[in-house]
């Protein structure tokens, strides 16, 4: 039983239009349903009906974060354990949005909505009987999967510890500053640096989601498109500290920061984490530069 | 609790010293200790004491491979549950060999020696405070880790189902071949394309086992190595249709086959097993020439 | 004055249609006009108004190639130059082909019909004001630019020394073999490792002609494309000794052999020669298998 | 006859021993000759004796830049028709530094310091005979070759007038800024898209000279090399619109700018000039962010 991974991320876009042709054709992902203000994506080599809702708002952000579970029994199992722990549990409803099964919706103490599900609707990745590497017709960024997102909170150990005892999550990375504040903290299942990571910030907020791409090559592909179609750009390309990876930020038509990432290492469960402090920090954070912008850390959505 | 990784690979080499000076210099591995008939090897990124052990014999092959597992405690679940499937399995005592707690030992139904085990000494890799992307001085290919090998053996459906109903492996991909016959099977724990494969072919061989690289780059990085070096390379470089990674296929001085290997995809538990069909099993092996050669089905050791 | 760089390479193709279908949509050029009997192409990155002409014949093999030269006066010069020199030259009239002006026409020593021109009709690239790096839709492999070729002979000191002492090419390499056969050349007008190779071989023979690409990950996306269209491979990916140049070699649906070629070195005209002898020729040709196949040396259209 | 290349650069440092520190170890030149005052490097790939001179002064900056000639002749024609041009030409005398022939000397309109020269030592790369594609034992960023530089002046059209006039330069790009100020201008000799490059600025200023690399992932290896050492960094990793070169910028240990660059096209000097107009010139400079920074247009050296 366990999570297997971050299986969705639902944001919160100011103009559904803008934002299904920037994610379609900028980022490149299929769109494969739509419904009065919500709109459904998969990236090309992800198997699931969907793996980013945007969902029509007044105010950008993340409606909620869905982690995939290996069992369906695993909801039940979970439910307990995290209303044991102290966190109120509710059930959401097979059919809530387009394609999903049944999932448990609780909060995080950072505040931000989390699911857990195991049932959604296969498309698949028509790669499965003697297959090319690729599909045809890619468009834009056109990363393979959805990879992590950095969601901000004030009490950042409430939610690590929530999420490493109860669900089982492993620490890559983290930050201590003042000797002992658990600045912030980078967390996985899959054999990937993160597949969460928790910063110091506003409750509730959304730093970043980010989609993964296979090479420093496919991230300079990715930099040129955003030139040519004129994203705002937050920083990159440039090699993070913290997990290695090779890192694109930028802001989507609303405002939302996503990322595209390569690389880093593949931790296992006995991996020893990372740790950071003040005075390496910011190469932490932008390794090239060694220098973190007001932007960088202030904007949340 | 459960399987974690490919943790070891114990190669039969034919002249110990020649070998340590191609795994330390053209690989560019950490002889990490030495005693006599035996050296012990570690990848740069690697935490545990050591990945390969090379073992002085009269002839090359495989001597054993070990898996690492969660819990200490998964040796006596583990050992409950192969001896109830009817294998037979042993208990290797601490320290049996340099820095390696007990393990449990058996035979898998296609003859390769397997161990499972928790306890190994931990030597680290000086990345975890502060830590700039790599260490200095990295000779050779320089691998990050051990990745996965690849056994033959003439029941692949026995060690195929031993490895999924008993240890909780995954498929990844598979041949089928005239119709219904289980030709090779890619497996995995990790999040990635396998961490062992199973191919139709003399029981209790090896067909290679394979360094991870983090890109194409590192892969013309690898074979430039080889080259310099004189290394006999089998094939190369060039991407596998399965798995759809990045490759170089070379012998060791023994005529032990190596591969360096980057890329793929990263499956979850949920992965849907890829196909391949006599028709494009070749494209499969070698996605860019779409031939297999006699040496590569041929040779094991 | 001088030749500029190889403008156009005219290749006999068996099957017209085929062979448009393979340059337009498998190579990636852009078909920019047709005739009775031939087809004319750029790469996307070149000015000029075609680099690549097929025309259909009952055996494949090159028509001619043609260097472009700085100024329309070079023409006199370099007739009366070649004629001095004991070649006889003849005029090609305006409008010959499509898009091109004058010519002068010879045959080098080694039997190839040889073309020096200035005018040709412009296309451009599209790239002049505030441009993005490349343009939109491109298709295939999409190389930038026609590179070199490489032909044969049985007299290779002697069209050497033509291109040499009248062309004032400049020489990279060379094979010497037995002490002191000149076997193989590679000379450079431009600065880049070769315009034109010149292998000791069949009279009027080509061996192969090349599209430039500009890293080894657009290699790998050609291998990738090639392979997707199940187009014969000869070699590589890989890299050349000769040179330093990475690789990959094909045929054409003719039988032509193609390849595309990335990297290398920029020599000036006091650049020193690169020597390769017998026991290295190997390398030299493939540098990581060492190995030269018959398929190689032996076929030539 | 004519200008080959950008030959050398000799810059002024602040403090010997931490520039040649830093030329050595960070770019990984190679030192090859010092006296009081001097240090002389060439990078790997070049066979000239040097190619950076560097010369302790009170303030940095550009002592001299230097262009070689094809041949000891073209010094007297280009003496001729630079003082024909009205601009007054010395003569260095043979040896007026290590390794170095005669020059001729003088003063671009924009202020620089210029010399042409032919004879220079001859050291080689190490790679003529049966050669590797790369000398072992290489530190740091190592370039292979120096590649261009940008100067700054008032009459940014005076200065291209001379080149283009007298020395054949070609223009590869341009900015036009109020209908038609000539703002900056890329120009070359060789086939690459600049050897050196003026913009409108400070006179006798430099604003940096450029190291050449072979790909986007070299420049990911020089921009960790440069964290890892703590180098300042001015801009990228990123890509040029202009020239569609991929850059670093970062600056010397006495504040003179450096550049790592590779890539952009192979223009022949019938290439159609590229024009850049004020709403897009962000974009020309740093295509990804679309934004020039103070730092970089306002630090000269």
């Amino acid at each position: 039983m366990g999570v297997m991974r971050l299986g969705r991320v639902e944001a919160r876009v100011l103009d559904l239009e803008k934002s299904i042709d920037y994610y379609s054709n900028v980022i490149g992902l299929q769109l494969v349903a739509r419904e009065p203000g919500k709109a459904y994506f998969k990236a090309w080599d992800e198997e699931d009906h969907h793996s980013l809702i945007i969902t029509e708002a007044d105010y950008p952000g993340l409606e909620h974060m869905g982690f995939k579970v290996r069992y369906q029994e695993d909801l039940d199992t979970f439910e307990k354990a995290i209303e044991q722990y102290g966190i109120r549990v509710n059930r959401v409803s097979n059919r809530h949005r387009i394609g999903e099964g049944e999932a448990i919706r609780f909060t995080l103490p950072t505040g931000q909505v989390m699911e857990l599900y195991h049932e959604i609707e296969r498309i698949g990745n028509g790669l499965k009987l003697n297959p090319d590497p690729k599909p045809e017709n890619l468009k834009g960024i056109a990363p393979p999967y959805l990879d992590h997102l950095l969601i901000a909170g004030e009490d950042v150990p409430a939610t690590t510890d929530l999420l490493m005892k109860v669900m089982d999550f492993h620490m890559s990375e983290r930050v201590i500053l003042h000797g002992d504040e658990l600045f912030a903290v980078w967390l996985f299942r899959t054999n990937t640096p993160h597949d969460i990571a928790i910063i110091k910030g506003p409750n509730g907020k959304l730093h970043h989601f980010a989609f993964g791409l296979s090479s420093w090559e496919d991230v300079l592909h990715a930099a040129d498109c955003l030139a040519k179609n004129e994203v705002v750009l937050d920083e990159g390309p440039t090699r993070h500290g913290i997990t290695r990876g090779l890192t694109i930020y930028f802001f989507d038509p609303s405002g939302n920061r996503n990322e595209v990432f390569s690389g880093g290492y593949i931790p296992g469960e006995d991996f020893t984490p990372v740790t950071w402090t003040e005075e390496r920090l910011p190469r932490g954070i932008f390794y090239h530069k060694g220098e973190i912008t007001e932007r960088f850390t202030g904007v949340f959505t």
